[in-house]
């Protein structure tokens, strides 16, 4: 029996020959590991173009600990931090920052429109004690698209300084670092890189690093500590996971083999132009407009059909081999359908043909209210 | 060719079957791999006898971050800690306590001298502020066992809570928190366990957990929003590192087949006197007395010779297929050599045969000044 191919946006379907870099055990002290993470962190940083002024560290456990890393080691303690919010992982942001006793503004914005720079621009003009802007690229919580580039020229515009969660967008979406300034951009191992999960880095800006020593709340998260350790020692501070690092350079070998970011985007976006066009031909409406949505979760609006349930639909068409995710917004009753991880346009169609078989064992007929 | 086996304390050679269980994606919302999460933790609780009155909460990352989410979650911001100090992860809890801001109270030990449970009595008599005793089990920086049964008792006598570093201890030495009275516990995936690393867990008093809402300075490593949220959903709160809980999963399975923790101890105890004793033989003095030595880790004297240099050792030493570790110490030259993961006395043979050989190659003749 083969597995369900995971329609999640992280942890997500990787490739037998990722998987199988584990069936090695590495030293993490030994320089042969060092040379591995090495070369991870040299490719991250050169696939946003930022080799002559960021560097990677890499840091272990979720992408959530590489976002309060980040958080807690570049915004000083006295620093206040605006948040455009409109989705769950900007909220996500707002909590660290609770939890980091960092103030905080939000600006917030409808879970279904894309965060407007001239709001940003109102905002940094109004509050000039404002040093940060923390913005979510693709909100994972929808699939909605931030416009990320227009958001840094308003943030450099005010000179503030900006960190950017690109969780589900790096590697994937093109960013370039040469001509969008951002002081940290944040993502982790089991996303579109199509690693398995368990660790994050951080791309940060040289020389606002080297500014922040001693500023973070943790010695696990502290960043600069790492990366100082790191450029002494070419090691992990504590003990990396090592298997995990191991799948992370062989996702970048074939991530590199297949051509890189546009080769990786191509293939999603075809994926989600699969995937939409199909559900939509069964009935489903998408939560978000066409020009906001992002290649990378499809949030659909669940059928108005009483006879509807999700987890009814979950287990049905996990049976037929497919992995949905639930939604995450509180007001809407909604699913999410991920595009990401070693699939292509076919596994799209056979995923949209297994919920449609589903639908019909359930009886499942209507789409609107 | 074979990988080199690693004669480290984690990273360790892990079986083949362990890292075979990698060899599949697992959704982190599916219900399969929540009873993963679920049956890997009632296991660990079960292997201290903890089932009624502590309950297990995982956390990505490496041991030292279940180590800081310990303290952080449960040492409340007014703590005082004590921490006895004959080691390297000693000081790691003291260097992570000042991150925090928690008052601390260092007692020194030599490092090859057991922490003495009569100067924690005069230190908690001495200081009734003191809220909580921070102690390291095995001490992985030279290899050394403190006396954890007597240590508990006095901490429970002055009515203090405690707080163990069990890493390189945990499922190997016996530990039984029916007898002992410990706040909370914790170790990690990739030590005498034989998982691969990438999560920690801290095993924590339930009433102690349920005091301390709102504690955390972190929301990463908050032990009791894990535990709340993971009570509630059955789910990590943010994306587990998915391929290393099924291999622990795995190396649980294995470590029961074995025999559970006598088998794991004897297997361990073998490895070692087999090695000190071959060790010996060719002429090497151990750092530490063998009546305060765990079967973990053992440092080693490096030879007084001039021709002997750990680098080249190491060099030689992998290349026949061993991986060793450096010492952790500042004042006297040294080196260590594990005698945990998925090895036995024969391992242990070949290895100390490779070291011989390395040594003859390296023209070391002198052991002693």
């Amino acid at each position: 029996m083969t597995d369900p191919i995971l329609l999640t946006p992280g942890p997500l379907t990787t490739t037998r020959r990722t998987k199988e870099a584990m069936l090695r055990d590495w030293g993490s002290w030994d320089t042969t590991f060092n040379a591995l993470t090495a070369s991870v962190c040299q490719d991250l940083v050169k696939l946003v173009h930022a080799e002559d002024t960021h560097v990677c560290i890499p840091l272990q456990g979720s992408g959530t600990f590489s976002v309060e890393a980040a958080l807690g080691t570049l915004v000083p303690k006295n620093g206040k931090v605006l948040v455009p919010n409109n989705g769950a992982y900007c909220q996500r942001i707002v909590r660290i920052l609770g939890y980091l006793g960092r103030e905080v503004v939000v600006l917030d914005f409808a879970e279904d429109e894309a965060v407007d720079p001239e709001r940003i621009h109102s905002a940094l003009l109004a509050d000039s004690a404002i040093t940060h802007v923390a913005q979510v690229h693709c909100e994972t919580g929808t699939g909605i698209l931030n416009p990320l580039s227009e958001i840094a020229t308003v943030v450099e515009a005010h000179g503030r300084r900006l960190i950017i969660d690109a969780m589900s967008s790096f590697a994937a979406l093109p960013i370039d670092l040469r001509t969008m300034p951002v002081d940290a951009l944040i993502a982790a191992s089991g996303k579109c890189l199509e690693g398995v999960p368990g660790m994050g880095f951080v791309i940060a800006r040289r020389t606002a690093l080297e500014a922040v020593a001693g500023n973070c709340h943790s010695l696990a998260m502290d960043l600069h500590d790492q990366w100082i350790y790191m450029q002494k020692t070419g090691q992990w501070r504590f003990t990396p996971p090592t298997h995990v690092v191991a799948a992370l350079r062989c996702a970048l070998d074939q991530y590199l083999e297949e051509g890189g970011q546009p080769a990786r985007l191509a293939r999603y976006a075809e994926n989600c132009a699969t995937l939409v066009s199909a559900m939509r031909r069964l009935g489903f409406a998408t939560f978000l407009d066409d020009t906001v949505q992002a290649p990378i979760i499809i949030t659909f609006h669940a059928p108005a059909d009483p006879a509807y349930d999700f987890a009814e639909l979950y287990r049905r068409v996990r049976e037929k081999g497919f992995i949905l995710y639930p939604g995450k917004l509180t007001t809407v009753n909604t699913f999410r359908v991920g595009c990401i991880g070693a699939i292509d346009a076919d596994a799209m169609r056979r995923a949209v043909a297994a919920i449609d078989a589903a639908l019909r064992e359930m009886g499942v007929m209507r789409f609107t209210a």
